[in-house]
């Protein structure tokens, strides 16, 4: 067995009680955590004795380099992301960058991601098929997002976003919504939770009309029901039909 | 707060790494387990001393119907599912029928679903926008899951499939294939995992041609990449564009 070592963990939305057993162990046995600040400041309150990597979420690509670095110079390094580590995460530019240290064995921790820990706080939204999109279009084009949204909608699927805003793209939600109210109905149960986990955790359940008015921020998963979503006790049900 | 309490917690694939730390409180804290024979088999291993409530597969509602009972009966109960508790779980059916039972409290503990374990032994297949569509038609019409196959491929998300096949549906894997490539190159990166986290863990990196012609079981997992998905180090890595 090879001993330099990096794992990717995915630490669920923050909060200690949504870590796996295996992502909990990947980060008590590693020497050097690294993550984007807001990650690494949730994790550090439980591993205080570690050294921390720590770059702004720009810097995605440099800290990836430096993680696989301090792997490569035999320190046990653990990269965190929220969520899982896969979704929107480190592991696919971990793994791109990988190829140029062949002696590091990288090692992908599954976490629970936002669709998972915010549907398990709405109901059961995706109980049945659904579609993960992101509104941040800084690496992907509008238009490909629009599509997809457009085809998700047509397929009637659950439809689950991440990013829906941001201080910069403060209206994309509206857009969003009013793409898919050519396709769906406007009493479409929908839902949305913030900071899981965290605190100031917020969920809502609301209808699609009302969601297109509504702000989001950052930390904001939003989930559209499909035709067979309904409330159930005040819970957002999608049928396994 | 009342104490008659039901949890329905996603146990991840099966190996006792993959459960969280809320998942392992509340398994240890119930008094009763309920669930579909393969899953609580196991559990059984890691918590001999439970009362156990155990249903074929078909016998779904039954299941939700006992462990409600128990719930309510004062026991406190977990109806156990494999991944996440929501994602084909039986977090939805639980609620429904929950109506029934004001007293009960249930929570939703979420857990690790297979398209992420699945993704984390292949590389970072979904690592942007994804769909995810079960094959089963036992409760879906074959004409809607097709809609949603041609929806997701024009979409160009990567793709999920789940219950790919079964004795019964032993040709479906092949038929779902045959839809997405009248959209997608042969050519395109997919991957399968068998058995996640249990004995006889399998999985392979292959071409959209190449998975038309595999046999896939009940206990495996398919992913299908996007335009942007690629094979980097055997690794199956979808780029964040």
């Amino acid at each position: 067995m090879d001993n330099k070592k990096l794992y990717v963990v995915g630490i669920g939305p923050g909060d200690r009680s949504y870590l796996t057993a295996r992502a909990s162990e990947a980060l008590e046995g590693a020497e050097v955590i690294a993550g984007y600040t807001v990650y690494t400041e949730l994790i550090k309150k439980y591993y205080p004795d570690k050294e921390y990597i720590v770059t702004p979420m720009t810097k995605e690509r440099e800290r990836c380099v430096l993680a696989l670095e301090a792997a490569d110079g035999g320190r046990i390094t653990a990269m965190v992301c929220s969520g899982d580590a896969g979704v929107y995460g480190m592991a696919g530019l971990i793994l791109e960058l990988a190829c140029d240290y062949p002696k590091v064995d990288v090692e992908i921790v599954p976490g629970v991601t936002a669709a998972l820990s915010g549907a398990a706080l709405l109901g059961a939204p995706i109980g049945h098929d659904f579609a993960v999109i992101s509104l941040s279009d800084i690496l992907t084009p509008w238009e490909k997002i629009e599509k997809r949204l457009r085809m998700a909608a047509q397929g009637d699927f659950c439809i689950v976003l991440y990013n829906p805003s941001s201080r910069r793209r403060s209206g994309y939600l509206k857009r969003a919504c009013d793409i898919l109210l050519e396709y769906m109905s406007g009493a479409t149960v929908c839902g949305y939770v913030r900071s899981i986990g965290r605190e100031g955790e917020e969920s809502r359940v609301l209808s699609l009309s009302e969601l297109a008015e509504t702000e989001a921020d950052m930390f904001t998963t939003v989930f559209i029901g499909s035709m067979s979503t309904a409330l159930m006790n005040d819970k957002m049900v999608t049928k396994r039909i």
